[in-house]
């Protein structure tokens, strides 16, 4: 292959230490790529690659130069980089020469379609990257049909949401709402039943129906819990009951609990 | 109060940074508990504790005072620290005054008792620090008997099993065996129904029954799955289906998927 050789100075090496830092805003959700793993999951879905950077020396083997050539092919740009870039830039221990930046799917609440038992999973105010990322994978394993976000407090577009979803967030649709009662009216106008997941004195998540209907869960979080506007909706409360000394669940696994009672019902495991 | 005044080179103090090194063997299950929040779990449980190191000058308020009193009541030794020492051992950010070495109870198999509609989790190579301590406070949500373990690879004493766990590695029994035939041994000879949680072609887990029985799954691996032994001697496959794309589900949400079943269904949700 024969790439543009760039150093730490081109504006796309700016830019990509500026998408890393995750402090400007970042309104088409790019994300950096990293390793071999990595890049075969861009490779698997149609995420768009907006920029490419290859570092032959740093390659392990075959595989890699095979895939840098693919990657190459797709990316809006590719260019090549030295041992010496890629170490300023890499935020792994032993980099393998590959890294991009790639752009996660933006979506629409109205492209979104349901059929008529969908499951939905609402995460209100979710703070820590990694809990997002392992309910993404979560949501993924159970055939959820989308993840919606109120009160976003954390960047989807962080590494550890890419890593704790294992790239599914790369395909699990993802709409936001700033204000819980957007979501409220937009869940209702597909006509859902919703479910708050709150641990005090809710009835229990196996004394609900789920089959032959529309499903969503409501996640608040992981410090503050579910914010008011969602009572005031008239939701349903649900609870996975606690029967030990800690005071709490983690919400990961609440969610699974939820997800997959759901799931089991609607596909009348 | 009045402690004798130690600093770094004082043997509790080396004592305390070899445990926090991880690297010499730890037969009494040495643990370091730091903070207000630790030390308010060792006075709620009969936790021993060994040695308490107290620095007044850190201290936030007058809780973090009248706790020092209890503990230094309570333990085995208690000495006061400067400011410069706790900030040599201190593994937090902001440290709080009070750090112990404390003992995590020791479970013997002969000793855990178990009811008609027992519920037991065994972890079989368990690598991750994190993991075993999610599953440990899911363990004690779901109100499970014990913990087992086989073929261990990370410590119980790490301190990310105790902050996983929320802390609940002090009171959920936790039992030992080095080969996994000895666990399989123990298990039959207690009237375990034993399940390996297996992705691959195995029964669908709501497909069970688990009332009125006493209830083993094992979870293998991370990296490897279950070993050999386990299937060796004729144990049931159960899976959590996997509906995506992604290769597999974080250990800990199957197994919260799995210990929520079947406690529904012994408590009859």
């Amino acid at each position: 292959m024969d790439l543009q050789q760039i150093g730490v100075h081109h504006p796309k090496i700016k830019q990509l230490r500026s998408i890393q830092k995750n402090t400007a805003p970042n309104p088409k959700k790019l994300f950096i790529a990293e390793g071999l793993w990595a890049h075969n999951l861009l490779l698997n879905t149609d995420t768009h690659i907006d920029s490419f950077f290859w570092c032959p020396e740093a390659a392990y083997g075959n595989e890699a130069v095979k895939r840098s050539e693919e990657i190459a092919a797709r990316a809006g740009r590719a260019y090549q980089i030295s041992d010496k870039t890629l170490a300023r830039i890499s935020e792994r221990d032993r980099p393998d020469g590959l890294i991009s930046i790639a752009q996660l799917p933006l979506w629409d609440p109205i492209d979104v379609r349901f059929d008529r038992s969908a499951l939905v999973m609402v995460a209100d105010g979710m703070e820590i990257p990694g809990n997002l990322g392992t309910l993404v994978r979560t949501l993924d394993a159970c055939n959820a049909d989308c993840l919606v976000l109120t009160n976003r407090r954390t960047r989807l577009t962080h590494p550890k949401v890419f890593r704790a979803s294992q790239g599914m967030i790369l395909t699990m649709p993802v709409v936001e709402f700033d204000q819980p009662e957007d979501a409220v009216a937009w869940l209702q106008r597909n006509s859902f039943d919703v479910y708050l997941a709150d641990a005090n004195n809710a009835k229990n998540y196996r004394n609900y129906r789920y089959a032959d209907r529309r499903t969503a869960f409501v996640l608040g979080s992981e410090r503050y819990g579910i914010p008011k506007p969602w009572y005031e909706a008239g939701c349903e409360s649900v609870s996975v009951p606690m029967l030990g000394s800690a005071d709490s669940l983690n919400v990961s696994i609440s969610a699974a609990v939820l997800l997959f009672e759901a799931r089991a019902q609607k596909d009348h495991w």
